[in-house]
């Protein structure tokens, strides 16, 4: 993401947070780590549905993307992970 | 939300999960759990600011309704709570 951070700040200067493309790129990376969530989670014990936590999770990672990039709440990789965490109550 | 059960599943029926009035229902519960967790959260020391928090709150309530209406996994009013709450890492 940090390769990209230059092109995507860009990106959400220049189109309406409501935009095409910004709805196409969040429900790509959305899509993307649901994937990848689901893969990681997979041998979790919870009583939730492995597929709700995958979205949760996806949401959750999502909502601070957004708060930094769409939102213009510049944050490190650091303290993005650290928020993250401290969501999912981890 | 119980005594709208029947309504919000006819209405989750009868219309596509992308449709207009899907989303204005969608976007109105966010918004009046957004304000409402403000509220509750005012006091928390949390690192993460309290916007944030209490969009992950909202987003978090949001998903489980929409696993509950939209996508047709019926639950008790008990089993949503559990759910939201294991979700939060409460």
């Amino acid at each position: 993401m940090d390769q990209h951070r230059e092109l995507l700040t860009q990106l959400a200067k220049h189109n309406a947070n409501n935009s095409s493309i910004v709805s196409s790129i969040y429900e790509y990376f959305k899509n993307e780590a649901i994937t990848i969530l689901k893969q990681d989670l997979k041998n979790q014990t919870s009583k939730v549905p492995l597929e709700l936590v995958a979205k949760h999770y996806s949401n959750t990672i999502l909502l601070v993307l957004k708060w930094i990039f769409i939102e213009n709440h510049p944050l490190s990789k650091r303290e993005a992970m650290e928020y993250v965490d401290e969501l999912l109550g981890k």
